[in-house]
């Protein structure tokens, strides 16, 4: 039965061992290192399943806030990941990692009227720039980047900030930056899936997104699992193994439903389909050390990774 | 000129070379990997040496807080290296890594009243317990370390922390434990540098340190540099590289020392002085992401690693 719901609730293919044993997510796909298997503890995976997850600031009704609410209200409706180094933009908000130089996460507030398109707008004006609220120490540069062969990857993507030209400008922030390879990734399949969250957004009533980096262990020859991955330039900005994207979608009827993506930071071929990439979103929280939308009763999601919830 | 005040300030070897191009610390015994230089950007090092580092907050004169101030504004008198998921207990201060699963960093303020041995406090007593404060999807277990090879090390000291049996137990809470080396680490070398705060207590009036673990990248045949770590058990405990511990002293005389220890998690031969491990404070606010003591202006300090400052 467990084994059952891990199959629909994941959307990933599930190989299944004794009941509460042995559980773990075939993750040919995602990293190309079977490292989710060992990423998610099999006890507490089984505890996730049946809803017993312990979790903070639950509330069962969280209403929209008021049109005039600060924008940091309204981004931030269900919850914050984490409290640390956050930086509120003008429509959207990071935590930054001061050690890794890269955000811990990024969140944006989608709706029809946030991304429309302004002729006025025109994203060959924004460059890419230092975040000057972020102390020397822990900054990221372009000069970091340059040479290094990776890709100054968008978290909050420019393409869902069209409002004005200054709010575009502040998706090129560094510090709303991760290191991503170019070609078959930020430029394609990690494209698509900006793509996929804009395309939700024309049918939906909002739509809550949180990207970010993750340092994925893999076990190594000696049988260990080892976390490794390259930092660049004077900066030492971290190039993060995989990133994850988790969308809480609110339907015209009001409905929510939840998306969790975790794709590897690599070339990816453009025939996979995105639903590959699906995961429970325990994976990414425990990976990433944060709390997704939290506020959530999880009980209320109508659909979870594509699936609807309680239908068998 | 910079070349020579490098020498005196860092107490560790240094290899000049042009000025203000190519500085960097002999890093023979720190990490075994030379990795110092790699740490420390060559224009922001010389920056810091001549006294124009940003720092926030900076404030000229910092006074005791009263005695019946909460411990916790007596413990972080000098500023909090981050405010990212503190933790206070009733004689040490944690800020949390839910990503790694231990301390960001652990602060504590030792005067001789404090550390002074109770004799029905006993440290056979004291249990490695799981922190229940954490969410369960971060808390370390015991079990992730059984069988890992690693120490569970204490960052705040228990031998620091001996004022009641409440205290010194919850010095064994795993958020305030990394992995460790036992033999020639935990048990020796570190042990040293523990006791050597410790003394430095009974002549002063007040000594606050800063501890934590460190994650710094090496560069591997490629000529790149990669951060690499294992990590433990279920809950994918980190395995630091390095620890760090960086004291401010308060002499009786009313003087503010600064000493900034940065010590490889490796057996270190017992014949090392612990002044080998003598480091510019930047290099370890640049590995950690943290600000040690940064209220303080730190043209106020009398002494940097053991040497008097502005004597030449």
């Amino acid at each position: 039965m467990a084994a059952r719901f891990l199959r629909k609730i994941s959307g990933v293919a599930v190989v299944g061992g004794a009941l509460g044993l042995g559980w773990c997510v075939g993750a040919s796909d995602i990293g190309k290192s079977g490292v989710l298997a060992d990423l998610m503890p099999v006890k507490v995976f089984a505890a996730t399943l049946q809803g017993s997850v312990l979790k903070t600031e639950v509330q069962d009704d969280i209403p929209l806030p008021a049109p005039n609410a600060p924008r940091i209200a309204q981004i931030m409706r269900f919850g914050f990941p984490s409290l640390a180094n956050v930086r509120s933009l003008d429509d959207f908000v990071v935590g930054y990692d001061t050690r890794n130089r890269v955000p811990y996460w990024v969140c944006e507030h989608l709706t029809k009227e946030s991304i429309a398109k302004n002729p006025n707008v025109e994203r060959a004006k924004c460059d890419f720039h230092e975040d000057a609220s972020i102390h020397p120490y822990f900054r990221s540069e372009n000069s970091d980047y340059k040479g290094s062969g990776f890709d100054r990857g968008h978290m909050a993507a420019a393409g869902n900030h069209r409002l004005t030209q200054e709010i575009c400008h502040q998706t090129f922030l560094l510090s709303n930056m991760a290191p991503q390879v170019g070609r078959g990734f930020n430029r394609d399949k990690w494209n698509d899936l900006e793509q996929y969250c804009r395309k939700k957004v024309f049918d939906s009533a909002n739509v809550y997104v949180c990207t970010g980096p993750l340092f994925i262990p893999k076990r190594e020859e000696d049988g260990k699992l080892y976390v490794r991955y390259q930092v660049l330039g004077q900066n030492h900005v971290a190039v993060p193994t995989h990133f994850f994207k988790v969308m809480v979608t609110e339907t015209n009827a009001g409905e929510l439903e939840l998306e969790s993506f975790l794709l590897p930071n690599v070339a990816i071929d453009d025939a996979t389909p995105l639903s590959t990439f699906y995961v429970p979103t325990e994976v990414i929280e425990r990976a990433s050390g944060l709390l997704m939308f939290n506020k959530i009763n999880r009980s209320k999601f109508a659909k979870i990774n594509g699936q609807k919830v309680g239908w068998f």
